[in-house]
């Protein structure tokens, strides 16, 4: 493996750092197929349910501390300006207003890889940080922060990836528009082998919008000092490296920071580092000595913590007759905002078919827009799009069904890291969803459907890291009445770990769910786990999890032993009870064994088993999906999703229908309406609220079908779960993009698939109703 | 070891159940007088120090959650009485009110080891709950219980140990008034025998009243439901107890209930176990929805919380010419209050010297009062003034200085379980105590200074367990920066368990202690720890923390030899720093380890190891009291207390002292001034706040030398502490009775010594000024 290869498989460092390592404890046989499971994989009601719909959850918003104040941060409202001056005076009259920071008072601390810093003084997006207001009330915060006076020097702005590349276009930086300097290239074969021995060749340009998180629950931060400790409550998917950014930015040690978070709205990327807000309310505290609330409003949200950064990719393919892929390029430009992020949408291709001749380069590109961030398979999304329209448009110049030509050239190894997989069952997707869908039924030609609403049904395919990997641990109490607790540094963020994790404790010990508490996402007590990203948190810790159950069985099984006077081969177990196999009579429970032991709480810690060397993990699948595509108003409304996949173990099935009903409706979002618009006069963001910024709701919901193909993974962990967070969405939106040319037989290459999109497209080719 | 002897040993059970168990995992060298440490025993300041002076540290008082309401007791103003009726018609009305729980409405939970329940119709004393409030504030509740009308059926009753052991006394049980229905007796020789050796005998009376705990925070709980699990703020020396109890009153698994502790001001045993209060307000929260606080105030603590029973002592002894002891007998009638407690005052009697010859009895005796609680030192401290009250008196009677008597019956054994003591440095402590007080100096005729304010010197010895013991658990993560977070669920009183935890991993680790946190007190993310009581804390959890550093230390210079290819024995650590011996350049720190090892956080778990078998193990000390007496105001002014003791290792010499301070001015208090007052004709108690119920203040301290005699018992632990919580106050009230006797030659036998006590005695003895 090139060092090149292996730099760029981490193309979002901080959601894949966690996901390497060398820690091996892991004994027990894995779960296979032969393997009889009680309560992992069962439909088991989410733990936090009952919190949820009542009200009783807490989260960071709910936080409410002796003394607290409340924090609001001024922001830039140009898209480029650098602060000449700040007068703050009449925002310090308003009363209940207590402290004012700015780049005035504030002694300059790095900031998103040191290519900035809080409080620059050069304000790089709509929504930059200015100054931030720390008050009694919410109410005298949004006062002050009206009242404070900036003088800024306005700066001619870019803010599309295409204007930035320009040689006389504004620089953000004085090293170029170009992150990282260069694009993050990739080559294997030769192209122009490729293209002799092709018979039909294919090339397009697709492109795609910037999307928005927009999680449910907005960021936000309670702080409060103790002494020279810190406590902080935040909305996180990575507490222990919110801990670790917030304590280098303090320059105190990491053990002085306490990271909380207990229930999350939400998250899909953009919690995965920490905030600026978060520092800026540190400071305060510290300075008013008393707590500090900061919570982003939605505008925030639009602004500038994150999104999908857009793209425009150039794909060309060739292919012999017989349906052999003979080469591949894929060029893809994307826009990550002001500060360092990048796209990586030619990952798909790189490795998806097998194909020898392969060419690929990702170039990320600062505008003055708000940050890039990780997004829910950040990339692949985007990625997949463009790579399985165009394997559907390469198939049908060489008259293959899109399926067929998809099985045609499926992968047998990795094809970048030349590696077997320790499972893929991709085939297996194909055939499942086709038949679930009944891929014959679908229009032979495309766009031959009578009447204005046009039906047509499509397909794409997925592939996505999977396994996830140590470090992580789970601490294991067992109690006298058989009542257990399971501990871990890792975050539940709405996905169904707590329960999950549960799950696994219950099976090992064979107690009842509701006998067991999860306690996840504090960095002051739990031990260490990564961020909850890349689809890593179940595979990563249910392992842990089943390591600290099993070394709790057997600790049981020695003390029971001891007891009972009987060697452990001669003890059976169920229920929390040992019995002697030879006289049932003889019995000792959980509650006697501690007892004996002088013992009020066993405890055990697990860790996640190091993955296996010489394979490549990877979780795949297809989805297909049925479209009405209405000729008269442009409309597109998706009818069925069926998603047939190979993810490993399924660990819970109503949360992993929960999963991919979440991944598929915002790949819905994301095929057809979902946009961060900006005006290219005023370099502003329009679209700032769920009014502008269309998200689905459930008027456009489809009938999902969710059809699982693997059972576990007995390769990489004793649980053997792959991921599903990212795999869910991943293919959904070139699915229903396939469906729509399968339906009215023109193509759309351009996301979201709008009614204006749609009607112009028909019109171009002639076909408007 | 005769089953009666095991049960008396654990007299307070509540205290001493964790103190037993099996688990040995400690490895490394004990800390013996040949190590040289750097961090521990150092007088390091207190972890908390800031947190407190600056106001920032969070009691459970100032825990405040989103809708949280209050809530408040209604108590019972009579002694003795039973509900006829309640009408809480009117407090209904109260606005604010959102509930009101009592017998009426509740359910019956058993309480105080089911002799009582939770909303009992029997009200056994004043301050007996009867009904509980929950409403919008403070103000609603209180108005609310002042409407609630109840109909008494008033009860006689009975409210002192004599009264209450009448054949015509009333019952507060069917079973009768002697708790657990007969004295805990104990015997070894033949007293007649003993007797007949004997040729001076002493026999005398002593007594002491009621002391009030009056820690300065108050009991109190804050709890919040989130589904059907409990999260409870409680102000508590044991989370884990607290924890079990209120899971088995609410018949939920313990693993739902998470008790959380972080900083108290105070308990000294009154906060051992659960109180009514935290399930009251359980049942509120879960009635009403929201999140309940239930603080007790001054007058709560007073009446309701725990005592330190009083006692009427009766002792005989007796000796030979030559100072042999030939017998002694201590029988102690305590009233332990309406619910079960006892008092164990013999047991210093039964082991403090070597005497073949040896019977005790303790009673305890139910009274319409408070319950009786373990308070620093139960039974220790009442039992010590008057068994050297009364070693005193026989020394004299044979004519011998009262310390060379005691030197000459010095045990060399455990007199009860006849083990051999793992380390007893109690002649070095005599030594040291009497050449720092000046012992030599002192009235050789007692009574016979000169003018009307005597001065006096005197002594007492202590004994006490010691040593700790499993289950402890410490779990200790070491970050990349080289910081460490220990973690236990263990509690910090305000005895610096925060500060002597950090400083144990910091000497093993040599890190610097301003890079450790620690995290106490939490039975959702702490490995468990037994109740803060017994002078336990300190010898159970420190070798935990120890044996976790070590572990630690094992796994970073097993990786530092894999990293710089030498073997661990070529290996030098300091500082964090691992560097080769034979090559000073090579080196690799924790940074750099942990970073070859991709982990983010290492993680260790250390358990306290298994006591010795075959030793008992003990703490002893004697202390010396310089006083002056005013005969004409009968007023007693200590003047320094001199404090030699044998506790094993000294963690913190500055928390050392604040110990010996604490416990030797609440013996002062004891000795000279506290008494809880019940009115004989009502019933009711008199003094229930700080005006009447008076402890002492700066006014009344005297200067406090501590001489610490002992170092590291290295038969016990790897640490080698022995505990100090106790021991700090057993002796002072007998040294200081002693002191006085010795200026102005009439014995006060009966507690607090207060100024009319001390006037009448001069009065009698004809030697009133």
């Amino acid at each position: 493996m090139n060092r090149k290869v292996e730099k760029s498989r981490f193309f979002f460092e901080q959601d894949m750092q966690e996901t390497v390592g060398e820690v091996s404890t892991l004994k027990p046989k894995p779960w296979g197929p032969d393997v009889k499971l009680d309560v992992v994989g069962k439909p088991v009601t989410r733990f936090d349910g009952y919190d949820k719909v009542s009200g009783t959850a807490t989260y960071t918003f709910d936080i409410k501390l002796p003394r607290m104040v409340y924090a609001r941060t001024l922001r830039s409202p140009h898209p480029h300006a650098k602060i000449r001056a700040i007068n703050a005076k009449a925002a310090w009259e308003v009363p209940g207003v207590l402290d004012i920071i700015s780049s005035d008072n504030t002694k300059s601390i790095p900031w998103y890889r040191n290519t900035s810093m809080i409080f620059d003084s050069h304000l790089r997006f709509e929504g930059d940080e200015v100054a931030c207001v720390a008050a009694e009330t919410l109410k005298s915060c949004e006062e002050a922060l009206r009242l404070i006076q900036v003088e800024y020097e306005i700066l001619p702005f870019v803010v599309t990836a295409g204007d930035a590349l320009k040689k006389d276009a504004p620089k953000l930086y004085d090293s170029g528009n170009v992150t990282w300097g260069k694009p993050e290239t990739y080559k294997r074969g030769d192209i122009k082998q490729g293209r002799m021995e092709s018979e039909e060749l294919v090339e397009d340009t697709f492109s795609t919008s910037v999307a928005i998180h927009n999680a449910t629950e907005p960021h936000g931060s309670v702080v409060n000092w103790e002494g020279d400790k810190l406590t902080v409550w935040d909305s996180t998917q990575a507490v222990f490296r919110v801990r670790d950014s917030i304590a280098a930015a303090l320059k105190i040690p990491d053990s002085h920071v306490r990271v909380i978070k207990k229930y999350m709205g939400g998250a899909f990327g953009s919690k995965l580092s920490a905030g600026k807000y978060t520092v800026m309310a540190a400071l305060l505290a510290r300075r008013i000595g008393r707590p500090v609330k900061i919570i982003l409003d939605r505008r925030e949200q639009n602004l500038a913590v994150g999104n999908r950064p857009d793209s425009v990719q150039r794909l060309t393919a060739g292919a012999k007759k017989d349906g052999t892929l003979t080469f591949l390029t894929h060029d893809a430009t994307g826009a990550g905002g002001a500060y360092p992020s990048s796209a990586g949408c030619s990952w798909p291709a790189r490795t998806m078919y097998r194909c020898a001749n392969m060419k690929a380069s990702d170039t990320t590109v600062y505008i003055n827009a708000g940050p890039g961030r990780a997004y829910r398979a950040p990339g692949h999304v985007q990625g997949t799009f463009a790579l399985e329209s165009l394997m559907d448009e390469l198939a049908e110049k060489i008259g293959m069904d899109p399926l067929t030509f998809r099985m045609k050239n499926l992968a047998d190894t990795d094809q970048v890291f030349k590696l077997p997989y320790t499972t893929k069952l991709l085939k297996e997707s194909y055939e499942a969803g086709a038949k679930e869908i009944g891929w014959q039924k679908r229009n032979r030609t495309p766009g031959s459907g009578v009447g204005p609403v046009k039906r047509g049904t499509g397909m794409a395919s997925q592939i996505w890291w999977g396994g996830g990997g140590p470090p992580a641990y789970a601490t294991l109490k067992l109690n006298r009445d058989g009542s257990a607790h399971v501990i871990a540094g890792t975050q539940d963020l709405g996905t169904g770990t707590y329960t999950i994790m549960a799950q696994v404790a219950a099976e090992v010990l064979d107690i009842p769910m509701d006998r067991i508490a999860v306690t996840l996402g504090d960095t002051g007590t739990c031990p260490y786990c990564g961020g909850s990203g890349g689809s890593t948190t179940a595979a990563s810790v249910t392992p842990a999890v089943r390591d600290a159950a099993e070394r709790m069985l057997t600790k049981l099984r020695s003390a029971a032993s001891a007891i009972l006077e009987v060697s452990e081969t001669d003890l059976n177990y169920e229920k929390g009870t040992f019995t002697v196999k030879t006289d049932g009579k003889k019995k000792a429970d959980i509650g006697t064994i501690m007892q004996k032991m002088r013992e009020q709480a066993l405890v055990t810690t697990g860790a996640r088993n190091a993955n296996p060397e010489g394979f490549a993990i990877n979780t795949f699948g297809a989805q297909f999906a049925d479209v009405e595509v209405d000729t008269y108003t442009g409309s597109i409304r998706v009818k069925r999703v069926v998603a047939a996949h190979d993810i490993g173990r399924v660990l819970n099935r109503k949360l992993l229908e929960n999963q991919f009903h979440g991944g598929i409706i915002q790949g819905l979002g994301f095929a057809l309406m979902e946009s961060r618009v900006i005006d290219p006069n005023t370099g502003k963001v329009l679209t700032t609220d769920f009014h502008d910024y269309k998200v689905p709701t459930m008027m456009n919901i489809p009938e999902i079908k969710v059809i699982i193909v693997s059972e576990g993974d007995t390769r990489i962990s004793a649980v053997g779960a792959k991921g599903i967070g990212e795999p869910a969405m991943i293919p959904t939106a070139a699915a229903i993009a396939n469906a729509v040319y399968n339906a009215i037989g023109v193509r759309l290459r351009s996301l979201p698939m709008t009614p204006d999109k749609v009607l112009n497209a028909l019109e171009a080719a002639g076909r408007k109703s």
